[in-house]
């Protein structure tokens, strides 16, 4: 009865509910301080006081008429697109106007409606394993085809010389995600001039344009004063997907940005047809209260010091025990090896300890399980007596 | 080098923007209370307080992780479900409980999740003339094939027999909007049980199920006392799509919902794809604060009175100056008879009094055009005047 592509769909989430209810249950049973839930990318952490202010401001002071109406445009608020693009050009360097970002339904929205402005049906968008599984959805969303390259599971940093053999005359997208889910490293200039290299070679070859999607929900949340190369300057068709949901901790607010440069080949026509997409795949607009309460918090942060210190605890315990993985650099991910090749056991058997992690295999990545340790610290610390059981049963 | 289906749709839109433009540069010409702007569907009535207060109250009391976090579902708080069930079930005698319930970003938002939900390609959707031109672009978003019934236009209520001769074995599901937009007429009882009842006939003739799409997202603006019907208690497979844009003027937050009853066939399996169509097509939840202020405002009304004025006032003065339409019955919208054939032409011509109309032609029904009087009252009471001059050029 229900549409023949959504069948499949719902067997596979049915798993993510069911390992979500999971959760609630072992909950229940055991309270809340006995399970430890690493399975959500909902920030622990809470959003910045200056969301608060901004909010009880703009409700008490602006006419509400304009405050909740129609933005001026499907593309958004003129003054917080002006607010955005002068922030990247100060932080990056850059030269956007306000009319090069697209407000956004979060970055989930604005890669669909990227990805609706620019794909047509069997164009192929590459894509680096591991990396989050929603962008199979989002492709299929428009009929495109999805193309993995294969981790590279020594650094987890991007398989280059397969990335440009799997490069075709149909390659319509390249999507990158730095810093990274799951495995939260951060790809370093070097990489990224390689990647963009290739991109531009390949163009020529083929003749056509190669967009590059930059998804960057994770781009504040980097430690040891990494920098995060800002992709725009390296290559010319190039368009950001950004969102607040982790850099001011609002991710059931639905706000984010896409950024299209004037560069981007017939930029004009990619930004008229993507404040189409916006409209007509049902977002009308931004939340409206939420565009002005991130334009006034613009230059707000998230407490990095905390998931840093969940990041220590977590990496040293878990390497301390046996465990192996790349440290992160970025995002509030750990993509820790399985000490069995079927990660799925693996995950399951953990449960045991009440610990609940994602099987790599939903990164298309198996042999590896997500921790998201953006989680509180105290059940990081009352986690890894229990990790240690685990391993011990492994090592 | 955009998508083929976006090229044409990039030109359409070129004119709806190109007549939202003119307007900003005729008020910025000739000053603003001198341009009577009936173009669009943005509610001059303020959100009610009580708005405000929730909103204050919220975000001065609630913990942040929990207010601006992703909701528990990707079909919304549980508590907001429960909500607005409750709400229904106490105005139309209803049998809804949480589960039926699913949040979603507008009206818009819910109807593309439905879509999403139910329609396979090729499969065909039927919808009434004159009608929101969007369902065109949310119908061709999952490849299914849009099929008009022509108006009845001397009543603008649904013209049942040709109805009934276009209903196919490929008919997956029919879209009705009552109020109406854009003639404000309100389909009765009678209408809604001779549509019902032809659906039901058809489902056994071609052993197929038919979605009764009711989209209602001006449910509450009803004028002289008048019932609409709720649909889902005439015709087992109805999905109703409510949003709150225009009941609690927050058209730019973004917050609706679907209804999908127990008793749509295999709904437990319709519940979960449209939770999943929810995620996928980058929505993933509706904003999680506002949410929680329209579960607080759940039996609040827009002040039904200014637009009733409006109603009123405009209806005399054009009548009375000559020009023909159906009385609005709901909703805030007025669809008047074209003098001349090529209302495309009278629209233009409307211009030079400042007036500003969309031509019938956007809602498949030329030589009508529609005047969305959601405006201010001033901006009625000014513009008579200039319709008995534009009217003078014609009668």
């Amino acid at each position: 009865m229900i549409a023949k592509k959504m069948q499949e769909m719902v067997k596979n989430s049915s798993a993510i509910r069911a390992m979500f209810e999971e959760g609630t249950k072992m909950a229940s049973m055991y309270g809340e301080d006995k399970v430890y839930d690493f399975s959500l990318g909902n920030p622990n952490v809470c959003a910045p006081p200056s969301v608060k202010q901004a909010l009880l401001e703009l409700v008490t002071t602006e006419d509400p008429k304009i405050l909740h109406g129609y933005s001026n445009s499907n593309s958004g608020d003129p003054y917080v697109r002006d607010t955005v693009a002068n922030s990247l050009n100060r932080r990056f360097g850059t030269t956007f106007r306000g009319k090069n970002i697209i407000m956004t339904v979060g970055a989930a929205g604005g890669l669909n409606v990227i990805l609706k402005t620019i794909v047509d049906p069997h164009d192929e968008v590459i894509v680096f394993c591991p990396y989050f599984g929603e962008y199979r959805s989002y492709i299929s969303n428009f009929e495109g085809v999805l193309v993995e390259v294969n981790a590279d599971t020594k650094t987890f940093q991007p398989n280059i010389s397969e990335f440009e053999k799997k490069i075709t005359a149909k390659t319509k997208a390249v999507i990158i995600n730095t810093p990274n889910n799951p495995t939260g490293v951060v790809y370093g200039e070097p990489v990224i001039v390689k990647i963009t290299e290739i991109l531009k070679q390949k163009q020529a070859e083929f003749g056509t344009e190669i967009y590059l999607i930059s998804d960057e929900p994770y781009r504040e949340i980097v430690y040891d004063g990494l920098e995060v190369p800002y992709l725009t300057k390296f290559y010319e068709n190039t368009v950001v997907a950004y969102s607040y949901s982790k850099s001011l901790s609002l991710p059931g607010e639905r706000i984010g940005y896409l950024v299209v440069p004037d560069e981007v080949s017939q930029s004009e026509l990619v930004l008229a047809a993507a404040n189409v997409a916006n409209r007509i795949l049902g977002f009308v607009n931004a939340p409206s209260l939420l565009q002005k309460v991130v334009a006034r918090c613009i230059d707000e942060k998230t407490d990095l010091a905390y998931y840093d210190r969940n990041r220590h605890t977590l990496y040293e315990g878990l390497t301390g025990c046996g465990f192996e993985c790349v440290k992160p650099e970025g995002a509030f991910y750990l993509f820790m090896k399985s000490p069995v090749p079927d990660e799925k056991a693996f995950c399951e058997h953990a449960k045991k300890y009440h610990i609940l992690m994602v099987p790599g295999s939903s990164f298309s990545c198996p042999g590896y399980v997500r921790i998201a340790y953006c989680v509180s610290y105290e059940t990081i610390v009352r986690s890894l007596p229990e990790f240690k059981k685990l391993a011990e049963e492994y090592f």
